[in-house]
């Protein structure tokens, strides 16, 4: 692998801002400076005028997932594609513990299906069954499996609820062992009860998955998730977190000094609960959990997000196509079509985070840049262990690189994505500032709209701690 | 029944403060004036020098109440005779839905023990078992059975603990037909994981109790209950309030207008933590449901009652005998002797609350005379769809008065109690102010330690409206 | 004086709520009983049907006032017959001290100012000056005149701002004699800024009084207000609260056991600043300070009124004629005709609260009765030292007492009205709830719309202890 | 000069940690990179077991300042060699305004003054006088003069003190002119109540400087300096925070998106009010303004470090000899020998800031590197319109190196200082970690404890835009 020189580039961290030659070499960053000396050996790679940021992370994917009856649309080889073109270089993608098995089987069994994959990826475990050995488990995950985060779910009774007690036992573990429990936070009973009196009132269109999961009940577990979090001392990372009384729980306790981080997802930063009036199913393209909410919620998020109270922007990427046909019902939202409570949830995502985020972000919100490189790549590093060797651009680290377009103006389009689902949550929208190349470890993946990677070609990435602020 | 006359007195209500005659005629209160003319017929109490306030209503009681393998040590004829020397002429008391049967029956049962009742006596109803038919079962209850308040609870996983569907829709049946729903908030399973990791790790004094029983998980399940009462548009009683953080979430929540009301009890205000460091067994005396705690939130609770964020003072009195003679093993704090978690838990209150808070909220924590009443009678009434039955001397009241003595100072001790329990918290304390006489509805059953009434005279009390603030 | 039996009325305190007789002899509530009997000799008054309440009792208002170059409108003949006819028997009104002079120099003037009162009447006085020497007249105020209570103006410096040092010093002479501090909560130099900037900028009309006092220096000086209340120790009390930033300090102080109270009037509670957009000068008649408010902050005062936050509602009446003739442009809006900042601060209502408050307060927002009897009466005479003289009606206390008809609708006009002012906030407004008869100390004064009362009849109220919650 | 290589470094910026050699050429960093080539010209410094940071950023000092009657101890000269022993390569000092004169006349005389400076130097010009006159000037400053934020008092009237009008049109013409207004935030007449009345009482000892400036009078001022600037939509700045009532209006604001921030000093994080009962007049060493509090408000600092709360460390450098002798007594805190009111306020601590942070914030209180370096100099020089000039270690960035041995431990003494003054706050204390070497703009200055740096070689720094978030 030749040496690489990226030449001229406007260089933004998490913290600097300044132009640069960077030199890649054997997979890392070797030097940065001022018209750094260039071999006949070395390829050269112009980037006056661009902006050069680290290869974006995202800890919040779904690939290649069963959940109920439905499995989400990409493989490992599409998704990390289609991530890779959204200029994100790190997946952390989710392992499931199935009940009555171990989470260690659920993690080979991840492993597997993430032999195809063009971008690095790490591994959290989802746990549904908190037993004495699964807390065993959970310590060989964290010391031998590099496994340093594990999810549970306070939503979706009787599939991958679990109880506050096994919440309390793992975060216990989690804690005194340089781990970190992440909380899907929602009511899952309350809103089992909503369900069920929708559906027997009759209500079965998509819009209904949005009247059964009301705000007030993702800030209930919010708090309860950090209350319990604080008993048990060990750091919390709430995920897709999308309401204001969720924030306010998080803003209080991080005031506090309470180790909790939340994301948020690009979804809920640019569409509100008006995409559930939709005539038709065409509603359920947007059933994922938490539903989109009102636009009052959305500004509570851009305010956190300003004032550091959310500190990472995920995708959530879950995709399940719109049509049954060509991958087949259960890959389908068709699934839930007349009964909302069957549509599964989930939606695409992991390819237009960057374009959206610094669109919206820098260019009409205000964020720094400095912020939007930390959003979505240096913070999600560091409270996931994958510092320093992702989520900056430094001497030694990952030469995970992109190289982006600040002033390039285009539209987003299902047809031209390069994952498996058949639509976007955005077709149609206008955006400022594309992705133009991508370097994996000093290797370009991504060369404008051409694919110069391939399946396989992603390493697992052996995490260390996770949750330290 | 002859009419009488209370003569001189200071009459104290939740807002006056005045001396007047008294007149009481039919059960009721006829007049109230200076100088009122007596007949010859007309018995007199002199009253000069004494306070003059209306019986006390106490709406947290449990007599003759199975709890698991226990059973609560007084009969409604002993506690009841206990609660009128204590100055309470009114008791709510707790009805049980059994698991798999309809409360209705749990109030028949109820009213077949409530027979031998001294005082007057209004029912709640503890629902275990959610079911369409349990919801129905209330509209019944409150509308043909004068039981306006239901109890759930969120501690006692296996045992008492409904889920948060359940809380929920109960919740909404209570809030759209005038009634209101009272919760034990505690966070069942993670108390549930700490007990059994003590018992695990050998701990089985009546200290652990304390320890595993957390003032976080009352915080978060109090928090948790507001929320779901929000969603659900009910009123909201959170019973034996004794935490700081629980504290803080009634008055943030009653700041936004949230219709949510708490009681504490006595024990919480006047005794802390350090009793479980008594040797031996001797703790389990002060194993009752939420802990004794430290201090810092006995101070909190002092507050709140300043503040207004907390509401009733009620007693919990759910003995418990420290001794297993004479009554049997099933009514003593021994079933745990070993095993901290098969204390039953409870203490005895019903006869000490008005002296003690007399003594220590007015005398030394300046709580107004007005305020005592009003915690200790009027808002309870009101809360509970007693009032203006019950709660206050006004003209049509049931004339359930109290003379009290502000100046005589005693010393309270388990041998001149009236309850079968054995022991008192609050042995050998020295407190200012006594009952001297009680009037139940025109009736004079207490004259100094005289026991002046009967059994079964008590009345129930069919109530109306609950949680309307 | 005969005495006199109102008979069957629905008597409504800020407790209780029963039908009784009412005997009142010798200027005070002798007894109160069913089937009172009526000897030759008594004045009946029959009650069937209507609402009995104690005479409201109003403590701000402002009578005879001057205010820089303007007065106000009403003597105190005229203003107390109106408060009369609006239901209210006890006002406390503002005497001032002069810069340079003592304050019992003011409270002598205000004594000969108000010999013509047709109600009871007590006086807080003004502090412009806070000397080493005021603060000795003050202790004198206090034990020898019952004045408890003191107003200071954070707001108009140069005219009757006092710096924080002298509200500091005021408040620490108040809180160790048992009086109490009344603040007008603006940050006056600031608005000063504002002010002085709209006319520079040739803003002249009525709307920028409102555009130049925006509540969040409301806010800010309640804040300030209550801090240094703290410091000093001292209850402290915010007259006319109208903005939500005010009511948020207020209410975390309360939370934490600061002895801070706070009023509103019926104008923030009923009307907005949409006011401010009528054509001409027209705006100049809702000219006072704080100015009207948006609807959100108008939702914010009644659940502050719901939840306790706040505790009185009194009227801040202080009436300047909108025509010049006849009284003077000294009386009128006139003066600032041309230049906001010159137009007289304040506006009538006297005579509208309490109709205002039932209408508004029970029938549409869902107060209780005895909720409005508490704001309206009890509660301000409670804060100054009044009770239980007035603000209650129980045996011994002042037979103050007003009979509403709470279903006689009827229309606010300023051509009824009995000030000497010439318009009403509320003209048009239909009304339900009409005051019919009021008795004075068991003086028959209002009857219907004919006036029994005479100037002069009203007696001084030596008010003790101030700030006893 | 020829150019500099350090070689093998652990480089710390506010986001990185990692190992590289750094090239300073021509005043800045030219490349950094493993292993860089040094040819025979490049001086080498072997940085091996130490850390590599940005030279401190050090926005609060006052250097030969007059403050009263009295006069600060440092000259230019002898400060700034005590600022880069300490590791700051930079300060931002305090230029005055005074009354009846122009801030342009008081910043040209803090040039003549500033010309003996070893390091680069920014101003900030404290306004006194907030004339229209003033604000034109102010924009002036901005744009001309490179003076892009300025300070107002709260505190001290008749000698430093603007009033709120004043504080409100600074805030506007800054917070349009892309400046920040920084405020002492004291509530300055109510303590000059509480002094004077200390005097009157006869307390003149150090001691009662500290009883007479409570916290919640910083508190309050802190609260209503935030208010004012939201009204003026202005980024403000609170300095020398130090207790817990500001920390709290702080946060409060920061969550709602308010662009405030705030510092605080390393004696309110290492010292308590305890030192205030030295024997004697030995608490004049310790009266600063605001003075030190409890170890509660302790801890609440070092939560605000943690949480983010707080941005800035800085050390209000203003020292005054403890002794008469050899300065004179116009330097000396024996200006208040017999009065404390008359103790010149501040004290040294420009050449201990970053051994202290790093040994307590890192070593002891667990702040990550990062932060430390955040904290000292990234944020300050982000907030003040230094960055990227200064504040980093990026490449184009001026070559402000500290090499600092994490391992080497020390004794602080006023005897080895380069300050004038003849004490130091921590005399005795033994600290962990070093100052090394530190390198102005490429230029070796502090070698060991040896002086390699020269008088009038420090650049006045013409700073861009304050406050940007």
């Amino acid at each position: 692998m030749a040496p690489i020189v990226i030449k001229n580039g406007r260089i933004i961290t998490a913290v600097d801002d300044y132009t640069a030659d960077i030199l890649m070499e054997g997979e890392r960053v070797q030097t940065i400076g001022r018209d750094i000396p260039v071999g006949p050996d070395v390829e050269v790679h112009e980037a006056a005028g661009l902006l050069v940021v680290p290869g974006g992370v995202d800890v919040h994917t779904h690939l290649d997932w069963e959940f109920g009856s439905a499995r989400s649309a990409d493989t490992f080889g599409t998704g990390t594609q289609a991530a890779a073109f959204g200029g994100t270089t790190t997946l952390v993608d989710f392992a499931d513990q199935k009940r009555g098995q171990s989470p260690l089987a659920g993690l080979e069994d991840w492993h597997q299906r993430a032999q195809s994959s063009c971008v690095d990826v790490g591994a959290h475990v989802i746990l549904t069954d908190v037993t004495d050995q699964t807390l065993e488990d959970m310590k060989t995950l964290i010391a031998r499996e590099g496994v340093s985060s594990f999810k549970l779910f306070m939503a979706y009774p009787g599939v991958l609820m679990v109880d506050d007690a096994g919440l309390f036992r793992a975060m216990r573990v989690a804690g005194s062992n340089h781990a970190m429990v992440c909380v899907h936070a929602e009511n899952g009973p309350v809103i089992q009860a909503l369900i069920e009196e929708a559906l027997s009132q009759g209500h079965t269109s998509p819009k209904s998955h949005m009247l059964t999961r009301p705000s007030l009940m993702e800030g209930e577990a919010t708090h309860r998730a950090i209350r319990i979090s604080e008993l048990a001392q060990s750091p919390l990372y709430i995920v897709h977190l999308s309401a204001r009384e969720a924030l306010v729980s998080v803003a209080e306790a991080r005031d506090r000094g309470v180790p909790v981080s939340a994301e948020t997802c690009p979804h809920y930063l640019f569409l509100t609960d008006e995409e559930y009036d939709r005539p038709g199913f065409d509603g359920a393209k947007y059933v994922m959990t938490p539903p989109l909410r009102t636009q009052a919620h959305q500004q509570e998020l851009w305010r956190g997000l300003r004032t550091g109270n959310l500190q990472v922007i995920s995708t959530d990427h879950c995709p399940f196509c719109f049509q049954e046909q060509p991958l087949g019902m259960k890959y389908s939202k068709r699934l839930g079509y007349g009964d909302f409570s069957k549509i599964p949830n989930g939606a695409p995502g992991v390819e237009t985070r960057l374009p959206l985020v610094f669109d919206g972000g820098f260019r009409q919100m205000g964020l720094s840049l400095n912020r939007i490189v930390e959003l979505t790549s240096t913070a999600p590093a560091k409270l996931f262990g994958l510092f320093p060797k992702k989520g900056t651009i430094a001497v030694g680290s990952d030469a995970d690189i992109v190289l982006f377009d600040p002033g390039e103006t285009w539209t987003i389009t299902a047809s031209e994505q390069h994952s498996r689902v058949d639509y976007t949550l955005f077709e149609g929208r206008s955006v400022t500032g594309r992705v133009k190349k991508v370097f994996l470890r000093g290797q370009l993946i991504v060369d404008g709209t051409e694919w110069r990677g391939r399946e396989g070609m992603g390493h697992f990435v052996f995490r260390g701690e996770s949750g330290k602020v």
